[in-house]
């Protein structure tokens, strides 16, 4: 048996870096500027420790383009390194400069916030150089250093005469990577990427009215006010804001300053965010975050991988897929996060213990939040429920612990306006519109225009109607069934208002049985049997002659199947099937039984159906048009 | 100055394959399935060149799972290694056995279809195993050898008994990865990256009906027949096609392999492919594939990234946004390239000149079969057209070339069923649609049902009329109009018949100058002019009454923007504007006119208004009701 050690061939690692380190090249940059941070904050640490006796200052992060010699800089003020530095954390490829600090300052450092793993970012910088420079000169009394590389395994150092502490790094784009040499690229890249990070990063600079300089205003001698030009000054141009929202107390920000965030967040967005929810937990995970309620429609798809997942400020991705429940994706904001494994598969992610916790958490400060605003002020709440309520009631469907929740917040607006909580509309209809067989029906509509004349019927009898438009409501609504006792929702439409609520009246029907026979002979010769059931009712004489209805089980399973049901679609190849009710007791029924010619009879029930089908949205092409001519006729 | 080489710490090397190698920790399967198939098809041309004197046979891959022992094996029978390549190939991480053999086998091996990159895909195991077996035995007369090694740099080597040639590996899964010891997972995997792979994979095995053995029928004394069941048995579970179509010639396959393919790429998809496009090119690139038209529906995004990328065989992913012109993108099917860079960024692949070349090769390829399947069978190019319109559309839109190459295939559909190409249809309409300022006038439609009575004025005129019902004809007329010279488009609801095509005809007015005047009058107390224009037209008698109709240019503009126009927001905000055109030649005006009271009067324009706005789709909610309650009193 032979024992030894595996040998990493470095004629072939940088290839291997560029080629497989990351599969966007861009990233060079974000671990570039990582490495910088990383510097700044470590002097800042060690000279608040006192292990450090240099002045800290103001330090800056500057990004520089040479682009006539085809270089990038990046320049820190940080803590620098000695030429044994060098040796020590770049001649070693994959040793980790950070965690060794970490160790060595374990507790002290806990907080100052230091990212990354200094060593293996900086090799990204060969993903888009063909040679890298570093020009480095410690806060320590020692000289500077001047190392470079042109991506072999071969180096050079030397010392090099810079006197300002911090470190230069030089990277000499390459021929295919010539993009990184444009201004809007890494301007883009910055924005991106280090829009949040702790230091103050430079890139070029702008011209301001000076701030020292009030421009004067002279008078002439005709009194006419001349005032000069504003001074004006060249200052650095910051890209960065290193104090973002999320990192401060709750108790240190105004309103005004989580809508500031979410513009800076979302500079194209035009609209404000409804609410915001502040997140901050230190145990059993770290996690910090403002997540905001924008005005959602109802495509749940089109509005989610919005919010952006940072570690210490560095911009992570945005996709927190795994991360935040799935109902949750539809909201924005950020969440920054050290505890959340990135490398690891998805499905590792969604079984990860801390992962589970964060989500849960998540989702229970959601539920908090919501309930605390319902509670505060019930009025804005409600006015604002129309654009939040495919959050909450795909919530509702989607996590048990939120449905239970949402059970003090959760409203259900009627078609006049008003906004119920379940409990509170359960007593509102209890008396009225409990049928004789002791179940409660609750009626809705899904479009006021087009069910109106049904919603009319219904709020005739006094009977409340909800309105619920949203796209998975129909789930919503079998889920509340199967959980409440002894309640049924049924839409305005599903059938006459009176067989919907089934009461213990009988209106007696003017017809006998030998007139109820002929009229209903009558019906089946002139309307289509495979469009309609028709069906006899005695009711009032002033309600309508004519109704077609949509019973409520079918059309409900269509719609269920339609929005992602699962497992029903022989729902979905179903016709569309229909009823006309027609009232016995009604004024136009007896004409039409009065009248004596058949071509007259037929004309009088062919224009009924098609007003009954109008009620319906049923009339349309051809037979829209002949309905309409005939009507024109019928005026004259 | 000194120089030094970058020492590689290899301590660090293996925490870092594991953390960055790869995001996606399963791809690890994909490497070690690919360096078997790499080291049977080096065999397979070792013995064909004659360097080997060894049975090829018909070798397989084979993937096990211990799950009580926590194992994962994956096991060839391909050329296997020596100790002595062992030590070469996996003790020095990152050098590619790849590489090196085809250097050696430049020409030969140039079509043997070699994958990887052996070394570096084969330490991806680390990424969820805690320790990896290797055991091996070479074609070469010498002993197998088996190495261990548990993540940490230092291995073991040791003689083995294996005595089949081949390689085995065997990862002993990690406590984070145990997910890659459920069947299902891995089945999964390999479904996904190597359903295609040139070599067949065995994973498990299956009871299949014994084909050598049919059972025998037996008659008893009755006459009664009795079949003896089938025989049993036990065949290998080969999970992949290791000849897919698109790696054969086109002469060698029929319609039915084409969507016999088609159903193992989507084995979760009913409808059938409409026609399929074989893609096949080595100069100046190297490019295979089978892209399909599948029925298309009017969601662009939802149709987009179901092309799959592979390399040799090996999937290697389902987004080839860049590769593919946008358009193309709503297309299914397989490109298989190795010219593709994979691991650089999106601007990058998209300024590259050979991905550029790959995107416009395809591009022709599809408009060349498009203009042949229009050439050689019209009658079945015109039955799809509704189904694949949205992608030609959407090409003609973004792709100037294709724009030309589609003049030829093109259609313009008629509400009637008509089909013409643009050529064609300017020869039919040029003398009846020509208006008197010598501008061709294109009618269409965008919705037969809605636009029935428009539609119906229009044929009455003997005119044409187009069914344009995509999402973005809007931009496509646009730009058609300005390709095309003295035309323009038309929707028949845009203005009153005889206004949208303009000619030299005047139907003289029965009203005189003071009739004229107080109809116009009596209509303005009673049609809400802030919604409506009124314009009275002398036509003839027999024409509609009242017509609503809606200005051209500015819907046109909304819809535009609606679809993404860009920099037209000013249009989206703009109230709907119609105008009500009046007959004063119709009868129904006379009898407005003769009417005495002023009720009546106002009653015959409410429903007269309302009628012409039940054409237009504007008779909605609380108006329609009080229209059908009207109606019914009317009827009576």
């Amino acid at each position: 048996m032979t024992k030894g050690n595996i040998n990493v061939s470095v004629e072939n690692i940088f290839p291997l870096i560029k080629k497989f380190l990351y599969s966007d090249h861009e990233i060079f940059l974000r671990e570039l500027i990582s490495n910088a941070t990383d510097a700044t904050l470590k002097l800042k640490h060690l000279t608040n420790i006192g292990d450090a006796k240099v002045e800290y200052g103001d330090p800056k992060i500057e990004v520089k383009i040479d682009k006539e010699g085809k270089k990038l800089h990046i320049i820190d003020q940080g803590l620098g390194m000695t030429a044994e530095e060098v040796e020590k954390y770049i001649n070693q490829v994959a040793f980790s400069g950070a965690e060794e600090f970490l160790d060595k300052y374990k507790d002290s450092a806990k907080d100052s916030g230091i990212i990354g793993h200094f060593g293996l970012g900086f090799y990204s910088a060969f993903m888009v150089a063909e040679k890298v420079e570093i020009i480095t000169k410690s806060f320590k009394d020692e000289p500077a250093a001047h190392w470079t590389c042109d991506g072999s395994p071969e180096f050079t150092l030397e010392p090099s005469d810079k006197t300002e502490r911090g470190t230069e790094i030089i990277l000499h784009i390459a021929e295919d990577s010539t993009e990184f040499l444009e201004e809007s690229r890494i301007s883009e890249l910055l924005l991106k990427y280090n829009k949040f990070m702790p230091v103050s990063i430079k890139f070029g600079t702008k011209e301001i009215n000076d701030p020292e300089h009030e421009p004067a205003t002279t008078k002439d001698a005709e009194g006419k006010e001349t005032t000069e030009p504003h001074r004006q000054i060249t200052v650095d141009n910051i890209i960065n804001n290193p104090n973002p929202a999320w990192t401060k107390q709750p108790a240190d920000l105004k309103e005004e300053d989580y809508t500031g965030f979410y513009r800076e967040l979302y500079p194209m967005q035009f609209e404000e965010p409804l609410f915001h929810i502040h997140l901050n937990v230190d145990y059993p995970f770290n996690l910090t975050g403002i997540l905001y309620f924008p005005k959602m429609s109802n495509d749940m798809q089109m509005q989610k991988d919005k919010i952006q997942l940072y570690q210490n400020q560095v911009f992570v991705t945005d996709n927190v897929e795994g991360i935040v429940p799935e109902f949750l994706t539809m909201l924005r904001g950020v969440i920054d996060s050290p505890d959340i494994p990135l490398n690891v598969s998805r499905s590792y992610l969604q079984a990860d213990g801390a992962v589970k916790k964060i989500s849960s958490y998540i989702t229970r400060k959601v539920a908090d939040k919501l309930k605390s605003l319902f509670n505060s002020n019930r009025e804005d709440f409600e006015a604002k429920w129309n654009d939040i309520k495919i959050v909450i009631e795909y919530g509702m469907l989607s996590e048990e612990k939120f449905f239970e929740k949402a059970e003090a917040f959760a409203l259900y607006p009627t078609v006049d306006g008003k906004y119920y909580t379940y409990e509170e509309l359960y007593n509102k209809i209890k008396a009225n519109q409990t049928d004789k067989d002791d179940k409660l029906v609750i009626l809705y509509a899904s479009d006021k225009e087009a069910q109106h004349s049904y919603i009319e019927s219904a709020k005739a009898k006094g009977y409340e109607v909800l309105l619920l438009d949203s796209p998975i409501i129909s789930h919503l609504i079998q889920k509340l069934e199967s959980t409440k006792e002894n309640i049924s929702f049924a839409r305005v439409d599903g059938d006459h208002i009176n067989n919907l609520i089934k009461k213990d009246e009988t209106t007696i029907s003017k017809l006998d049985e030998e007139q109820t026979k002929s009229l209903d002979e009558l019906l089946k010769e002139v309307i289509p049997t495979d469009k309609f059931t028709v069906q006899l009712e005695a009711m009032d004489s002033d309600e309508s002659p004519f109704t077609i209805t949509q019973p409520e089980f079918m059309r409900r399973m269509k719609e269920m199947q339609a929005t992602g049901g699962g497992g029903m679609n022989m729902f979905g190849n179903m016709p569309e099937m229909y009823n006309l009710v027609v009232n016995t007791n009604s004024a136009l029924v007896s004409e039409i039984l009065d009248t004596k010619t058949k071509k007259k009879q037929e004309r009088l029930i062919t224009q009924s159906l098609d007003l009954a089908r109008l009620s319906q949205g049923l009339l349309k092409g051809e037979e829209l048009t002949n309905f309409i001519k005939r009507s024109y006729e019928m005026i004259k």
